[in-house]
């Protein structure tokens, strides 16, 4: 297991926290705030609320978390120190000396600074190579954007060694190939504001209409495609050299006269309070953090089902879980056949809940599913497979529900093999909650061929992964729920 | 039946022909382009792929397209006119001056303008009144944001006019306070485009490494909340302000020194075709439609499962769909209780399928749940109910599967009621697709108290509608595939 210092608190060290925290790593915390603890902690809530049912794969076990007063007790043993102390390079540079007196020669030393660039805070520093930009999005625990900005006084090993550990947290290392100030997305970030501000300052539309204006239409295009992706499709078949042609010139247009930067005034931020008051005020500022965090746990998870975006990010990351939870490879990856097989193992994500409170019915025959499909890869019956025209379509399901499973519960499906032979496969899954079984699918399938869509015989590869695991689980009682009917209600 | 004209094809133009014509009304069209019609053809395939499945509730039938080479034919009974011909102001007030000597004079005419204020698309008009900015945004089919821009020539009731047929297409009327050049949105998209160019002609960063830090970051964080909701949170209980005082500053700084427009030379346009195509170039423009379209479907369904956001908006949307479809209010509502009930009536959404090309297993059972809660409300279990404590929690389902159903298919599920009795509620959905039962499903369900988690009697209410329900199709045969359990795979 592998430590992290994040030295300063607050929603971005916190946010940090959780990400190294719920990635299996050990966190030791220093931070002169005596709220540093409550505030750390409720990062914490919300991350253990969202981040790990994000993933279709359980996290590994999560690390020690620790409090330390002196900084040599934060950063040791750590392999990657995270500063997120307040946006001031005086400050910085006293932390920076102060922590290369006592880390690790070869620890990465990461700014959370949104504004500077790396070689102002290497000014001065004991050993430059070690200090270098790692800039994360609000809220850190469910962003994966990192902007990684380095400067020639960077070593190659330390580079790469900061992008090993960002990937492995799930995240993406944007390394931009020169620093500059404010790195790419805060400049984006910035002329929106800029002109935002001047929008409500002249009374054009008011925050709540702003904020419409991008969710309803743009934000939600940019969330899976970007700008320049986004305007390649909209240039149609012509791509970007004809969409470039055609808007270019817009830039010319009248409306760049407001690129000067309004005044800051009491009553420009009067305002906007005020606006945003009416906008949200509704709701407090954690309940909006949870609705937030639901809303991207289900929007990225909606593009993790099309392997697009942030979503085929995190299929990158789940894929890289799979083998040590025992989820990957085919029958001959499997240890022990002679008992049912672990087929799933997860959290439940926020979005697979109801007005019930609890996971909702369609989400157990979601998870079974994944079970099924599990299953499938274990006897062969893999994408590549499938591409060659094969399958197995269900024709029966029956599920019991015997408990109730809540959101961030950790599930586990165990499957025994019926019957898997010729065509027919017939699939016994149980649902744990713990020791606690909460439900049960029984699921009969028949292989297809993906062309006639008819019924046949599957790969002779197939029918022998079948007849293994059929000789292996003979020994298996019949489960008593399996065969039965809906009991007459009487 | 209501009619619109649209007054230029193209991406734009095609899209606003799909919107009203998926919502029922007929489309007439006008457009010199001889390609027009297939033009609109491809946009209309691709908006009759996403849109239908889009909402929970089946959309009105299609209304009829027809293609005409004369002004006067093409807005013949139009109550909307659309205005999309290329973005020259004198091009447009030409076409303005054609369509007021042959419309309606209480037609509103929607220019799709993005940079023009309507105060210049009215200069020399006979009726200035009738003319306004209803700008969108590609996808038209898909986003729901429409900036509506009116001037002091514009009728209350004009005004009112437009943000009516606007809500009845599912989309949002951002009414400015002011008329502005480029509206709202577009002031961002041109501060952000603007930025983009200086990173890409800099050297700092490339297309792809844009789009990413934009949909990895605050892209997906603005597709829901925007940009003030999304700081406000940032600003923690502190609240606007406090961000404000933090961050407001940050606009003196250096970065805002890239101001200037960049100039737009060849050599900067090939650079971003170029990188452009090593982006993006492995899929067609086709493609990236059909990917960004299931990305939008599966992001706006998401945020519809949280009654947030664009999906708030499509909740409200379908909400109006539902008493004309028969799926709205109380037992009293229905006109026959004797043969099975109505309670899902949709089409397929490009999110519901799988790898096998077809609606996939758990969005089954996410169809019948549906109905199931269709069938709760029916007997009074509604959302008040459920918040007063007591709800129905399925304890088994047994789904069997008799045919396939593609995205885009219309289905339907009508409900037999074989027990409402005490806590006792067994339901017999059979989901069909035209006259074929593809599916069925057959739930026993348990009403509990959602304090104490366990089965108890339901008010006397639902034990009433229950009854009267169980009175009226008494004559209905007990369904044969009820009571079943998995047939034994001999």
């Amino acid at each position: 297991m592998t430590t992290a210092a994040i030295i300063g608190g607050g929603v971005i060290g916190g946010g940090w926290a959780a990400r190294f925290l719920l990635n299996g790593w050990n966190v030791r915390v220093f931070d002169t705030d005596t709220e540093a603890e409550r505030k750390i902690g409720e990062v914490l809530a919300n991350a253990r609320r969202s981040l790990p049912g994000l993933s279709d794969v359980a996290l590994p076990p999560e690390g020690r978390l620790s409090f330390h007063d002196d900084l040599a007790g934060a950063v040791e043993g750590a392999i990657w120190i995270q500063e997120s102390v307040p946006e001031r390079l005086e400050i910085k540079h006293t932390v920076f000396a102060a922590l290369q007196a006592v880390c690790e020669r070869d620890a990465v030393i990461g700014s959370s600074t949104s504004g500077f660039k790396p070689s102002q805070l290497q000014e001065g520093a004991a050993r430059p190579e070690q200090i270098m930009v790692a800039h994360p999005f609000n809220p850190v625990y469910l962003l994966p954007l990192i902007e990684l900005v380095t400067s020639p006084a960077n070593t190659v090993g330390m580079i790469a060694r900061a992008r090993e550990v960002i990937t492995c947290l799930g995240m993406y290392p944007l390394h931009l190939r020169k620093e500059i100030d404010a790195h790419v997305a805060d400049r984006f970030l910035e002329a929106v504001w800029r002109e935002a501000l001047w929008l409500v300052k002249d009374g054009i539309a008011t925050t709540e209409e702003i904020d419409n204006a991008i969710r309803y239409g743009f934000g939600i295009r940019w969330a899976q495609m970007g700008l320049f992706e986004t305007y390649r499709v909209a240039g149609g078949e012509a791509g970007m050299k004809h969409f470039m042609a055609q808007f270019g010139p817009a830039l010319k247009w009248p409306w760049t006269k407001l690129m000067d930067v309004p005044e800051f005034t009491d009553e420009l931020v009067d305002l906007i309070a005020g606006q945003s008051d009416a906008q949200s005020g509704a709701h407090s500022i954690r309940e909006l953090e949870r609705i937030r965090d639901t809303n991207l746990v289900g929007m990225i998870r909606a593009l993790k089902a099309q392997d697009w975006g942030a979503g085929a990010l995190l299929n990158t990351h789940d894929a890289g879980l799979r083998p040590a939870a025992g989820l990957a490879g085919g029958v001959d990856a499997l240890e022990d056949l002679s008992q049912p097989i672990l087929t799933l193992d997860r959290a439940v994500p926020l979005d697979w809940t109801d007005y019930n409170g609890h996971m909702t019915e369609s989400r157990y025959l979601e998870a079974f599913a994944h079970s099924t499909d599990r299953f499938m890869e274990i006897i062969g019956c893999d994408a590549d497979y499938i591409a060659s025209g094969g399958s197995y379509f269900t024709a029966e399901t029956h599920i019991r529900h015997l408990d109730e499973a809540l959101a961030g519960d950790r599930i586990a499906v165990r499957t025994q093999m019926l019957l898997g032979q010729g065509k027919k496969l017939h699939l016994f899954h149980r649902m744990m909650k713990g020791d606690t079984v909460i439900a049960t699918g029984e699921h009969f399938l028949l292989h297809v061929s993906l062309e006639t869509r008819r019924p046949c015989a599957p790969s002779s590869e197939i029918e022998a992964a079948m007849a293994r695991i059929a000789a292996a689980q003979a020994a298996l009682a019949y489960p008593d729920e399996a065969g039965a009917a809906i009991r007459a209600p009487g």
